[in-house]
């Protein structure tokens, strides 16, 4: 019985993970794939760090050593930043590899191509770990997109801003010494700005769209916007009215437009992602068919991120070479839109209640903090004239809820 | 290009959502099976009654006739009762038609035999919608299970009886008034006893049982009880302490044996399961590698329950005629169990705090309802003397969070 060989390319957490699972799990894939998967190479940064990796494996710091293996059926890639892995995975289509990958910056930019070039060269490429760790939502929108039709895609994608904001709540503590914790609980790099400023989100929320949709929007049209504006007393402000802050990404199409956004938002507690908390993730897909559907789960670690790409490893092995993933249908069409373009915020940092027959002023929280009603314009609006210090959106119930009860007390 | 020709089996809620999704999704039916799907045939009940069917769709009360159809590639099950739909998969299963079942009840006891009949055919058997609804959980859990080893599943299975006791916690309202509620949304039917005494659920769960451990426990040996017991009385006290009632089946695997139960359970709000109001349904599903997935969505309703029909209908119709659906690792362990055996249980009903060592009194929760900890032995033992009313277990943080604190002001 012959055997499948694959590459490790980074030893770090995820690959480490792959590995021991790969050794752990070895007669449950055996019994899958009919054929022994086995570990043929790991590419390493630092050859002096020790190691627990089989004598028989070639570890090695030089990509070509491994390129130029007798056998290589998959390559796993496990490192971050762009280059040289994209560089890396490209070689490894072109000597007739699969690929799997858990770096959701290198894919979000150079998925296409490498999709492309897969598909020239008769091989799959797997991406289950870019997105959301161990939650298997890759496979789950292909498998709804078979036929319902997605209308729209909510995600909480960033363990580590959520732990944050978690933390923040809960202990009552600064963003920095949350960040901390974080960072000595080992969910936060030594440089957060990929986290805390949400590109990671961002790039996630990039793949999502090429999922559900077949495309992305212009990344320059996508709001991004991380959580260090967020403060111990927002987050006091908005707990004593029921809502918490979350960093939500948020895919729709309308049109044939997509709208992408990647910001903190307010949501009440019948929201769906109010009560996932700490490193947990989330996504919330609303397709024609089956209405709204919420995975959760642990979005990194060094298992559930394994046990994602473990699953790729077995659908790159038994799908055929695909296209660029799914096609979904292009009649998708979009929730419909509040007709007036009205959405509920939390303005902060205000002088004082200006007079203005388009903004709805529902609430006064605490002193200059405010909820209101109105459009995105207007709000932005009255934040430039006044000198406010910002506003976030509110999503949920709480507008529909309370604002009968409360309007007329104003 | 020739079409796959299905019969739907029952015009009601279920059936209608299959005929309608049909035509209303034909052209990505058509893209993803390279064929036209077309309904040959509807069987009915009652021929008086009006139906929106197309004139060419062979619309009978006589299962003979759809038999006789010159050609037939899937029957689509949406009945209810073991018999005569059991007969009639057989047939189609002889006659060489992929069968689909949206009927747990007579899925749980005949699946088997459908199973093996559908082998020796060379044909497959679709069940999705027999668990949950619309959420993918039998696709998921296949998914998971090609390398993860399942050790624990949970789940919310019946949206009658988790509406129900939503109704009586939001509105504090009797069960009988929340049942009426119920019944006039079009949630459950005019004799409930399937969903209220727990049956729906007892029968979904051995469905998911033999998914997540390719076997049953004995059925007998099941511990199944339903809501009727639920007093409006004590869900306000459960919810004074934080604590919530949810109808909850769970399974697990220790030492080559299946545990299972269905039955009212209190959870906390850190538990996933707290969140999940009226008729939505949830699965839990903790495995070696990922850890635990939550998913969660409509269980029931016309289109949820098509949509699995229909992704079960793109699966029959992709998928190799398979074997009993998985074969899971016999390996599987389960979480290690509390070592002394001690759960944490609330009891009402209860003449007087009793003296025994053997029993942690943690709090009074009002006039003869208390919150104990206990091995199960023992508060039975402690019902039984006291001629009390009844205990629930409670799961969750709760014991963990309160005990040390409560403990000594008791």
């Amino acid at each position: 019985m012959s055997a499948i060989k694959v590459a490790i390319l980074g030893f770090g957490t995820v690959g480490e993970g792959v590995y021991r699972t790969i050794q752990s799990h070895s007669e449950e894939l055996t019994a899958v794939l009919g054929k022994k998967v086995e570990v043929a190479a790991v590419l390493i940064k630092n050859k002096q760090k020790e190691r627990a990796i089989n004598e028989d494996v070639l570890v090695t710091t030089d990509f070509s050593e491994i390129l130029e293996l007798p056998q290589l059926d998959i390559v796993v890639e496990a490192i971050v930043d762009k280059e040289p892995t994209f560089t890396f995975l490209k070689k490894a289509i072109e000597r007739g590899c699969h690929i799997i990958t858990a770096n959701k910056e290198m894919f979000a930019h150079h998925g296409k191509e490498l999709f492309e070039l897969a598909e020239e060269n008769h091989v799959s490429v797997g991406f289950e770990a870019t997105v959301a760790g161990g939650i298997p939502v890759i496979q789950t929108l292909r498998q709804l997109l078979k036929i319902n039709r997605v209308q729209q895609v909510q995600g909480i994608l960033n363990g580590t801003s959520n732990f944050i904001l978690t933390e923040m709540r809960v202990k009552k503590q600064s963003f920095a010494e949350s960040l901390l914790s974080a960072q000595v609980n080992g969910y936060a790099e030594a440089d957060p700005t990929n986290d805390v400023e949400g590109y990671d989100a961002f790039y996630k929320t990039m793949i999502l769209s090429r999922i559900a949709f077949g495309e992305e929007p212009n990344w320059q049209d996508v709001e991004r916007e991380g959580i260090t504006s967020i403060t111990i007393k927002l987050i006091e402000a908005a707990e004593k009215i029921g809502l918490r802050f979350k960093h939500i990404a948020s895919l729709s199409r309308a049109g044939g437009q997509i709208k992408a956004s990647v910001k903190p938002v307010l949501v009440g507690s019948e929201h769906p992602f109010y009560h996932v908390e700490g490193v947990e993730n989330a996504v919330n897909v609303f397709s024609d068919i089956v209405g709204r559907i919420t995975l959760q789960g642990p979005g990194a670690g060094m298992y559930p991120t394994a046990s994602a790409v473990i699953e790729d490893l077995v659908y790159v092995c038994q799908s055929k070479p695909a296209k660029s993933s799914v096609t979904p249908s292009p009649t998708a069409i979009s929730e419909p839109e509040n007709p007036q373009g009205k959405e509920t915020w939390l303005v902060y940092g205000l002088a004082k209640k200006q007079l203005n027959t388009s903004i709805l002023w529902i609430e006064q929280v605490s002193e200059g903090t405010f909820i209101i009603q109105a459009t995105k314009k207007d709000v932005e609006q009255l934040v430039r004239q006044q000198n406010a210090q910002g506003y976030y959106p509110i999503v949920g119930e709480y507008d529909v809820e309370m604002k009968d009860e409360v309007v007329t007390a104003l």
